[in-house]
């Protein structure tokens, strides 16, 4: 096995599961053996539907010690593995919640999950519930109202069905039914959205037959009209051999002719990364994908563990069924299952490293990720300069990241998520939606104030992106507190005579909770250690959040919408660490009822001063689509930020190598025959003109 | 001349002004005319002092024409060239206000401004203030009382004075006092803002003499005390040799084999630029820097003209004289004056062009100025990007990003500001904050709460950073409106019964004012032409506005800060268009009484629903402190974006080609020799780890 192979070869491990790191996801041969044990436990031939199996990370205490002895290079304790396991006796409601002991083989928790507890939808699941959709008699009786063009090629898109508390206990799926250009219906990457039809089947997953069709309503209303046959109308397709390309964009090409600058270390199935006096563990997951373990700077302790906790995307659209759509895609597929497989020279320039993973499959076998994670580093413009007027010289570095990135393709929509370091100090957190807009059909000639026509027949529907970024910190050690800081006018005094003074007043938050942002008072929250301080100010050595600004759950506090999304109400929410405390939005959120996540935690009102801790903090995207987000929309950007404040005695990035053309190797445009050549002609009224021709 | 040259060359220009484009900067030529002939309407001898000759830029209603027939290649009509000019009789107060006909020779206006209009400084004055202030004996004697080590060097720094009220019609300036680290004086480039001393003259520009000298609060309150002799302190330096540099950083380097996409056309001292659809003209001058006019995307117009208006700090110390310390860098100094000459590699990577800037000095003769704006390409990652899960088939474009770079020192702070553009019809402009904060002395062992210790007895005060971005708008053509939209939950009823239904609700912008952002509203001003409409879904064709939040000012109403900063009190200004009115500030910052910027013009209470119209968008920081801001502050950055809403039919970037390696030529780490190279080890307990080796 080596780091240059781009493969994690499981099987090549030792079965002594005493060589995994606690913290590495499973093995292929840990999937399938835990997979065995808890077939062993039912008779033979029950056929199980394994919805996941994955790492059930061992408490915190047990680690952290570990953790000490591994960067003091002390042996380190044995740390039994072992398995998290969801899965039902195949066609029935019977959803099972197991975790077993690798290390011992037992099963040591193996439960009949109850009423209103439903596991995520999964690859095979998703395709088999198309195909019976669209096979199902009624469905093709309504579809043949629609007297479609001979050979239209109708497809099924599954939806998770969403929770309102009508007839929804059992598990079902919602269908949305488009069509690809019937007069291209043999173009299998048709962009059927830009051609919804108005039928939608529900099926349930008990039996997986089509329990009932939904005719949509497609006025300004919520009248349902009588299915009429269709009047076609124009695709709009994504793919680059339907558009007339341009052909002015020259190549930009990252070099690195010494290769990237950071070291990778493969132990099993985990990866350490380390980067400019960053280092980290790697881990993925069939719910969060990347995770990143034991952050690390200069070999001072930041964070125990983040990731991506929750997405919530709730539409606009009132009425049956759209009002039903509320996805949680972390919860109810998984952004490790539907990573990419990223590819070189597509997703990211330079120099990059790739990163695979094994993850369960229904069967409870292995499902090999490839290239499910991109490394690499970009250039980030300039990071700090300085000119002395005085005497003309410039001091001035670049500033360098590492990204760390994963995509996530949800049908329709796309997730770029990116963990970012710079040589400051600073991790973000970067997040673009991207991807094709959901879309039903609606009535030439109507305009509705929940969505926007995008194309002709094509409705829109305004939604709100709610992100949850799970940080589990450890400044300096496990005890930390989160602080705001606001900016505040000064009253007139003699001290303050002219009504110019301000000042910055900090508030310790003492009880687990959710706090907002109020951008007006410049509030900014910190999570410090107030037994460590800095050896210049004497301040708590810390790290501040710099998260965007979002609108909040639009949702009613009496709705579904609200209650399941427990993070979409607050900017941050900070709760007191327990383990196996992981997503804001709840263990299991397929048709939740809200009750089993971050709000709850928090209102056990505990003491989060100076304690283990952990915040969960919310950014996001209302989405009024713009015609320009279709057929497929520009990345919409945006970063959670964290910065040092009092961290360090200094700017860390003072020790960055001045920014030198010896080492940049730019060229200037004027310095190259390749560059616009030029010719001075007489234009009108005698002037003299340059034009650059390239 | 030839674009090659990266030279602007205007002697080699005709004398014909015919031969400018009406918006061309002033040339060499020009500069020297006009102050000749405000020169020759003085008596011999009388000595001017000139502080800015530029150009008066024609009324729009001269120009209108002129840009339409310029793009319909018809004969483009005539329109005289003209100088704004102020200067003093040297060494007096008297301040007058010029403009000049260089087309005709003659001065059309020519008056002596009244109390309380005073010019921005300029090089050669500030540096004249620095010597008088050190060679003053009574400053001598004041620094003579802190016993400083043999052979220490005392730095001045000279400050705009600001306005209290108080004994402050004069022209003013304020200097701050620090030395070399006194261990190494002979450190031309030595930090002295670690090494900051409690004596502050004040110097008068009439006859440039010392007229009081301040000493400096050095504690909690606003106690003087009485000159101590000094306590040696360490030094902080920021220049390279003083650091101990990372080692493992290795080269990144922007190739572009083909040069660069964009295409530039000099016309005597004005450029246009074309790149990816997009085409614009670009400026320069003394106070805005960088200007673009005539922004158009695919022939379609949007924008007429486009700077950085004014920007604002007032510092949070409320202790004499500190309270006065609120720079207006822009008309106190000058955004193009203080553009730093870009070097090569150092401040952009790729393939660059650079254009130089005649601006005019102090004695009515011409400065060069090279390098001043840097024009590149840069990779801003995945563009869009969606995978048919079906099909497995990614579709996937990056994003190219144009970007017009300035760099400008305003003695210890720097801002680099950019106007970025992008495949996907947006616009942004990106502010970076780095450079030293300003400093003062602070006693051991004293906190306060409008400030930061960064140093040993370094205190750096909290200080608002207020950008005013102008945006003189042309959607589509010159009667334009701003709307602004905002998300509301729906009330439950039948039509929303689960009460998750939300809609958007548009407001226009009837009467000039003041607007601000609402991030719990998810309010969006736009900037629509109502005349021209989406062909898809018929809404007006429009650019949004996506400010970053900021902390509005601090000062109260009542202070001058307040005043005088007539932009920093909403985020949006929107103001009916008048020749003239460029600059939100005012004419006047240094030393202003308020009364002349955007807040006046908004009071006009003028209409502007299909009017013509101009924007003041405003962003920034409130710049709390921190240990890492010093020596040098990591860049600070945020960007002002400027995004297409129903102006398109369809994403705009469809025809972007696809990202593909044969054109990104990445590189696998695992396929390069250079890259970490990898040995297996058995590792204690047995296991096999796999460490790479750089």
């Amino acid at each position: 096995m080596s780091v240059a192979s781009g493969q994690s070869v499981p099987s090549a491990q030792p079965a002594k599961h005493t060589s995994f790191h606690p913290l590495a996801p499973l093995s292929a041969h840990e999937i399938t053996s835990a997979a065995a044990i808890i077939k062993a436990s039912w008779p033979a031939h029950t056929d199980l539907h394994f919805k996941v199996i994955t790492l059930h990370e061992p408490p915190k205490a047990e680690v952290i010690p570990y953790l000490e002895a591994e960067h003091s290079k002390k042996s380190r304790p044995t740390i039994s593995r072992k398995a998290f396991i969801n899965y039902y006796i195949r066609n029935t409601n019977k959803f099972h919640e197991a975790i077993v002991n690798l290390s011992s083989g037992k099963i040591l928790n193996n439960v009949l999950l109850g009423p209103n507890f439903h596991a995520n939808g999964d690859g095979d699941e998703i395709i088999a519930i198309e195909k019976i959709a669209l096979e199902d008699e009624s469905v093709k009786a309504e579809i043949a109202k629609l007297k479609l063009p001979e050979g239209t090629v109708v497809i099924s898109d599954p939806w998770i069905y969403g929770s309102d508390g009508i007839n929804d206990d059992e598990r079902l799926y919602q269908c949305f039914l488009y069509m690809r250009d019937p007069m291209n219906p043999s173009e299998a990457d048709s962009n059927h959205y830009a051609l919804p039809l108005p039928i939608s089947p529900v099926i349930t997953t008990e039996n997986m037959k089509v329990i009932r069709i939904d005719i949509l309503p497609t006025g300004a209303d919520n009248t349902i009209k009588e299915l009429q046959p269709y009047q076609i109308k124009p695709p709009n397709e994504y793919i680059p051999e339907y558009q007339t390309l341009r052909t002015d964009l020259k190549p930009l090409n990252v070099v690195q002719p010494e290769g990237a600058s950071f070291k990778i270390t493969r132990e099993g199935t985990s990866s350490t990364l380390s980067w400019q006096k960053w280092n980290f563990r790697i881990g993925f997951n069939q719910r969060e994908g990347m995770v990143l373990y034991d952050v690390r700077y200069d070999n001072r302790s930041l964070f125990y563990r983040m990731s991506l906790s929750d997405m919530n995307i709730p539409y606009a659209d009132p009425r049956h069924p759209f009002h039903k759509k509320s996805a949680f895609d972390l919860g109810d597929a998984g952004a490790g299952i539907m990573a990419n497989n990223l590819k070189l020279g597509c997703d990211c320039l330079g120099s990059i490293y790739y990163l695979d993973a094994h993850l369960s499959d229904d069967k409870g076998g292995v499902t090999h990720m490839e290239n499910v994670v991109c490394i690499h580093e970009q250039d980030a413009g300039i990071g700090w300069k300085h000119t002395n007027y005085r005497t003309g010289r410039a001091a001035v570095v670049r500033s360098r990241e590492l990204v760390l990135q994963s995509i996530i393709t949800v049908s329709n929509y796309e997730y770029i998520l990116a963990f970012v370091f710079n040589q400051a100090g600073e991790l973000d957190y970067e997040i673009r939606a991207t991807g094709i807009l959901s879309t039903q059909p609606i009535d030439d000639g109507i305009e509705v104030p929940f969505g926007t026509v995008v194309h002709p027949g094509v409705l829109a529907v305004h939604h709100q992106h709610h992100f949850s970024l799970r940080v589990d910190p450890m400044i300096e050690g496990h005890e930390n507190r989160v602080v705001y800081d606001e900016a505040h006018a000064m009253p007139r005094s003699d001290f303050n005579p002219h009504g110019t003074g301000y000042y910055v007043k900090s508030t310790v938050v003492e009880e687990s909770g959710g706090y907002d942002l109020d951008f007006d008072k410049n509030r900014t929250f910190k999570i410090q250690n107030a037994n460590v301080r800095n050896p210049v100010n004497g301040y708590p050595v810390g790290y501040k959040i710099q998260a965007p600004p979002f609108q909040k759950m639009l949702s009613d506090k009496d709705s579904y919408n609200y209650k399941r999304a427990e993070f979409a109400d607050h900017n941050i929410y900070v709760v007191k660490y327990r383990d196996g405390e992981l997503y804001s939005g709840g263990q299991y959120t397929n048709q939740s009822r809200g009750g089993t996540g971050v709000r709850s935690w928090a209102d056990r009102k505990e003491s989060v001063k100076d304690a283990d801790i952990v915040l969960y903090i919310q950014a996001g995207i209302n989405h009024i689509p713009r015609v320009e987000d279709f057929p497929v929309m520009p990345c919409e950007t945006f970063r959670i930020q964290l910065k040092p404040v009092n961290f360090f005695d200094k700017n860390p990035a003072l020790d960055v190598p001045p920014s030198e053309q010896s080492f940049n190797k730019s060229v200037q445009v004027a310095e190259t025959h390749q560059q616009p050549s030029v010719v001075g002609k007489i234009g009108k009224d005698g002037e003299v003109c340059c034009t650059s021709k390239l």
